[in-house]
């Protein structure tokens, strides 16, 4: 069995490595364009933040383990250019320019995606850069020290950018945030984006929501974002607009994509051709809440997908059951979490949507150092089942997400989630959680 | 209709208020034996460890509201003495002895839980105390400030003694922890007992497992806890060896009792007398996870039985699904919860446990400031269901433990619990949170 992967991050890795525990005998070849494999995308803005901490520190595991302990043949600087599915074989350029190519039993298409850059003029700069892989890391990293950036522009209001926008504070950058649309996160709860909002203004992120950038400009050694009513002045643009699954090689093999570009698999993590596999940022999900199509990149899949991919090589026939959705990110003091499906989503996938978005302490009447948080919960009126939670809050948000998670997975309404038994102790919680508070005023709704 | 209560804490006012909310008219009437009603017991020990704050900071509402907002008869300094089923009647007594009676044509015993004090000679003395109402608190607190208590004795090591162990230390006062049984927390996971008995001794408290008190006495100012081969000098002795059902009224009723003394109840909170219910610490449960009766006095609970006493009363016929026995405690900087079964639980119900402990890390790879984070997590060989899980850490082990919890109630496999998409950002665990660590260590087991 020769089993290769394109792409050597974390779904790709991830497949190589447990096909190799699974296969002993399996021949396992991983290309990857970069000279980077298996690191912590998720831990850049962290890592950006620090300017001790070198960027290699995000590796987690280094090419010469899986070269000499797991005998993988890892092949680094190497660029898939082509797959020609009849042939069973994929077209490789090196660095250098070299062709060649390889063939295979199975194949995995793990190429990640790429931030989305503007056809816009100026997006082509120097200075003007997106976060993606560690290369990117190490040139943003390097840009701010050389250049001694004081100012820097992110171009977007999602995820990666307001946590970039706190490693950027935290290394005492002034920072602007713009974008196009005039709605601050405007998928999310109004309350939960304003309590976002009011902690990106208080820590000096001035917001330019509703400006579409015209084109930057260089303007000696600093920049000019230049659009109709507006034009700022900084050091270094970062874009964080979102991602896309890098699909090129997929297209181009003929094999079949769909939501957002995303290759398109069974729960097997099987594309169109049979032989073919794409598991990770490039490719989609099935959500267990609508049943339908999604396509959200994140890293768990991400590493999920790449392991079912090794079971399914080597005959267990695994199939996942899909995603939630469920993610996490910090900013500033704020834990921000969410789970399954927004009110938009819900509407979308058919349901009529109940809402209801509460105001609660983090810990008990009385306990001292309390904070708020909010619980925006959604459920469905005509099945009564959950369909998605959104919570704010400086403490214990991140893994209070987690329950209702679950209980998307299990298909739970809205009354059987009320009734769980979750655990209650002064320092961390009121008697009845947030989350059940949010469930009992929802349950009033439907 | 006419609606009693006999207690006025947790699930006694829940009942009361919720009552008053689904049945205007209704007469209630809360009969209190103390002065006090309403409050938080389980902010007692963090109150203590703070001299500054009055205890009556921990009452949740004022009896005031519950009067004048509320119009619920709320008799505190009554004692009920006696339930006369048959005339549908509860005799009281005054705290100046004075002696009525009163009609019900719904009841419910709401009496709660008492600490265990032991026979053993010298446990009457003052000094010497246990911890479960707001007088208790109140004792405790001027007993440390009027007899200047340098050096306590805890007796009993679950989660009050522990709780009470920081409380103490924050005080300054030097704390020794006592009781006959040698193991350390016999009922948890070997690893996950040794983290906290670390953390008692790193905190300097002295732990005295294998030692039974033959007495108390007293020795001048202070008392002399005397065993066979062991004398500990002290100004204070806590009693908190565990607590037992307030089942004297309901047992001379001759209401049905089962598990551990508590007052039996069906689903819908209902005694075996048609009029009579019974919720909070003297009650018992469905186990979720065995669908046995269980006796387990939580606070969530309480209040949840409460609430479901009143709308049960109203007509609206809502039988509670039961408990998984999720807590958590907060002890130093460690964070310990639990939901489900503990090994010898599996055992008892029938089950065959697989069980597995992993050591994982509070943040991903890379990301400063993380610490370890114990799972021990238990499943049934035969089904592959999750029975239960056990947890320690520094952080994030209070909110993680809810997720198994809800999986718990869904009757959720390990298989199925692995597939859960849970949130992953590098401040708050690994890719892969060290729950699902446990369960894919678990599912290699079954």
């Amino acid at each position: 069995m020769e089993f290769v992967v394109i792409g050597g991050d974390a779904a790709g890795m991830s497949a190589a490595s447990r096909a190799r525990r699974l296969m002993p005998d399996c021949k396992i070849t991983v290309l990857e364009k970069t000279l980077d494999v298996s690191y912590s995308a998720c831990g850049m803005p962290y890592n950006i933040a620090d300017p001790v901490r070198e960027i290699d520190d995000l590796v987690v595991r280094q090419a010469v383990v899986f070269r000499e302990k797991q005998k993988i043949n890892l092949l680094t600087g190497r660029c898939a250019t082509k797959i020609v599915p009849g042939e069973n074989m994929v077209k490789i350029v090196t660095l250098t320019g070299k062709t060649t190519d390889i063939h295979y039993d199975k194949l995995l298409i793990a190429t990640g995606a790429s931030p989305i850059i503007p056809d816009t003029p100026g997006f082509d700069m120097e200075g003007v850069m997106g976060l993606k892989t560690l290369d990117d890391g190490r040139k943003i990293k390097s840009y701010i020290k050389e250049k001694n950036v004081k100012h820097a522009t992110i171009v977007g209001m999602g995820y990666i950018a307001l946590e970039m926008s706190e490693a950027l504070r935290e290394r005492g950058i002034d920072v602007a945030m713009i974008k196009p649309r005039p709605e601050f996160m405007p998928r999310m709860d109004r309350k939960i984006a304003d309590v976002i909002k009011d902690t990106l203004i208080s820590n000096q992120v001035a917001l330019h929501p509703g400006h579409e950038i015209e084109r930057i400009e260089q303007a000696g050694k600093t920049f000019k974002v230049v659009c109709a009513d507006l034009t700022l002045e900084t050091d270094m643009v970062l874009v964080a607009i979102g991602v896309e699954p890098n699909n090129q090689l997929a297209v181009d093999a003929g094999l079949k994509t769909g939501i957002k570009g995303a290759i398109s698999v069974d729960g097997n993590l099987r594309t169109s051709n049979e032989d073919i596999y794409a598991a990770g940022d490039c490719a989609d999900a099935i959500h267990v809440v609508t049943g339908r199509k999604t396509w959200i990149p994140l890293a768990l899949r991400a590493n999920r997908a790449g392991w079912a991919v090794a079971d399914n090589i080597a005959g267990k026939n695994l199939a996942l059951p899909g995603v939630a959705g469920t993610s996490v990110f910090k900013m500033f003091d704020l834990e921000v979490a969410r789970t399954g499906l927004d009110f938009k989503d819900a509407l979308d996938a058919g349901f009529n949507p109940a809402v209801v978005t509460i105001k609660s302490r983090s810990r008990a009447h009385a306990h001292p150092g309390a904070s708020q948080i909010h619980v925006h919960m959604i459920a469905d009126k005509a099945s009564g089942k959950l369909l998605g939670v959104e919570m704010v809050g400086k403490e214990g948000v991140a893994h209070r997400i987690n329950a209702p998670a679950v209980a998307l997975h299990a298909g739970m309404t809205i009354d059987e989630f009320l009734q769980c038994d979750l655990a209650y102790a002064p320092p961390f919680s009121p008697v009845w959680d947030p989350m059940l508070t949010a469930a009992n005023q929802l349950l009033k709704k439907l």
